[in-house]
């Protein structure tokens, strides 16, 4: 524990306000916030982890998100993770670097989006660590148990098996663009940025119903499936025809002069799970065919209705990044 | 994972330098760095997590400490919070958000640290996320077993347990003291501050021995205490006879005219362990008496010689904190 200074002693270190709205108890927790570190229940004898960091002006912006937005966002990219895992999420710690002139409600809110988010695929969060930084800074850590399944990982596709995904395309990204113009709305795609809406459980469904492998979409449909490719030795085929971007994206790409497209294959943050199923393998609820998988040719790959994409290879954040 | 950008793909995200040094198959680890989310053995069927974040400037200085030195400072905090807990630490996750124009080599050299701390206490480090920013900060979880045993808290000391430590007191703090004066030596006091040297194994020794609660002490001894004090509702009586400062703290507090109780007592960072004992209970190697524990007061309470310790209260970092 660091920082627990005589300036401002309550709102510091272990003893913060992560623990002074605790949620000793709950689901995973055997021993939650309070203490040097806390104890989460591993019924498996095995434990997923997974940490992001979310860095303000990096990969959000105050004026554009809400504490609780900024709370829940930085709760789902970790959980996600845990969850492409095949995982059930069990338990977050969180280390928050915030301004001294941070209001105390400002962190409130915060610790309630990562609450709340945690709430909704029956997560604890069971401890953290809050220090000052000129720069508000967010580390969440996520764990999760696999239930007895092996965990699916990137390297398992295999040529034949079918490339399915679940949850939204783009949407994350359209709403990014549209409040770097200036505009509020369409609400739904700036609530995507906000707040994405990982398909938490279609993931776990997807273990279940022998998806050969898995991962999120955090930096975009075709970025992210590279990582598959490269780590299964395959070429992943995508057929643009299955991935018609949704009704929204198409609308406002219009008004910009923007091909939405882009936003599908390029656009991070929403968190979507792409999954390898073998053929005539029963899709679980919720995904939807979107490609193949093939032998790699010189090197792995992923090619867009045939040749190789030309569009942004990955999500660029708006800061410094 | 996020912020893999155009830019400069191979330093982040998950596919990180991290990874490019990994540890997979190491002790703990199921599945190593380089998917979504790493898989650490729990065979307990619990898990011991804790999280802590050191920020450039107010936990470190690039220019009084070397990156290796900062990556085993900051793998200490969170794994001397684990073993405080008397579990034995299994794995690391760190989060990394790094200036662009931070060196490559600045940042091997901090992986290097935060390994060869790790691996001190037989723990991997499976995996992170790297992301950018305008200021250096290291988010560090470490993860641990408790091989059967209940979790060692804060809250079982019990009036008439004796009081005992392991580890060094005030070392660090006088180290840093050096350095804000411009010195470079002692060298063993300014390396205290550089790489704390937490007794580990002693913890551990600790909660196999009967210790009926326990603390790392990151803030200070007194700091520190209170929390125990707090949390077991006793008063801890301290007798400075046994906790006369070591002779290298004697040494420079003569030349500096400085009190070296002061950093016995109020210095925080060396990640010593004090753990309460049952009387007449054999202490483990390493442990010795500093005091004995009584019923509370008015309130649960730190005495030291009898009296309320008027000394600094807690530890204060070197920054804005």
């Amino acid at each position: 524990m660091y920082a627990v200074t005589m300036e401002n002693p309550p709102a510091l270190g272990k003893e913060s306000i992560i623990d002074v709205q605790g949620s000793e108890g709950k689901s995973g927790s055997v021993l939650g916030p309070g203490d040097d570190a806390a104890v989460v229940a591993a019924p498996d004898g095995r434990v997923v982890v997974s940490t992001d960091v979310l860095v303000d002006g990096v990969h959000f912006r105050q004026d554009w998100s809400a504490p609780d937005d900024i709370g829940h966002r930085a709760a789902a990219a970790s959980l996600a993770d845990v969850a492409a895992m095949g995982a059930a999420c069990t338990a977050l710690v969180v280390g928050l670097a915030a301004p001294a002139d941070l209001p105390l409600a400002f962190t409130l809110r915060l610790a309630d989006g990562l609450r709340d988010e945690a709430t909704l695929v029956g997560a604890s969060l069971v401890g953290g660590d809050v220090v000052r930084s000129d720069l508000l800074t967010i580390a969440v850590t996520a764990l999760g148990d696999l239930g007895g399944r092996d965990p699916v990982t990137r390297s398992g596709a295999r040529p034949g098996d079918v490339v399915a995904v679940c949850g939204r395309l783009g949407w994350a990204q359209a709403g990014l663009t549209v409040l770097r113009r200036g505009f509020g709305s369409p609400r739904a795609l700036v609530a995507a940025h906000r707040r994405p809406e990982p398909p938490y459980s279609a993931a776990v469904d997807a273990a279940m119903g022998g998806a050969t492998s898995m991962i999120d979409i955090s930096d975009g449909l075709v970025a992210d499936l590279r990582h598959v490719a490269a780590a299964s030795t395959v070429r992943i085929a995508l057929n643009t025809a299955a991935l018609g971007p949704d009704a929204p994206l198409v609308e406002i790409a219009s008004a910009f002069g923007a091909d939405p497209l882009e936003w599908v294959l390029g656009g991070g943050d929403d968190h979507a799970f792409v999954a390898t199923f073998p053929q005539r393998s029963p899709l679980p609820d919720g995904f939807r065919v979107i490609g193949a998988v093939h032998a790699a040719q010189d090197s792995p790959d992923v090619i867009v209705d045939g040749a190789p994409w030309t569009g942004s290879s990955g999500h660029v954040h708006f800061g410094p990044g």
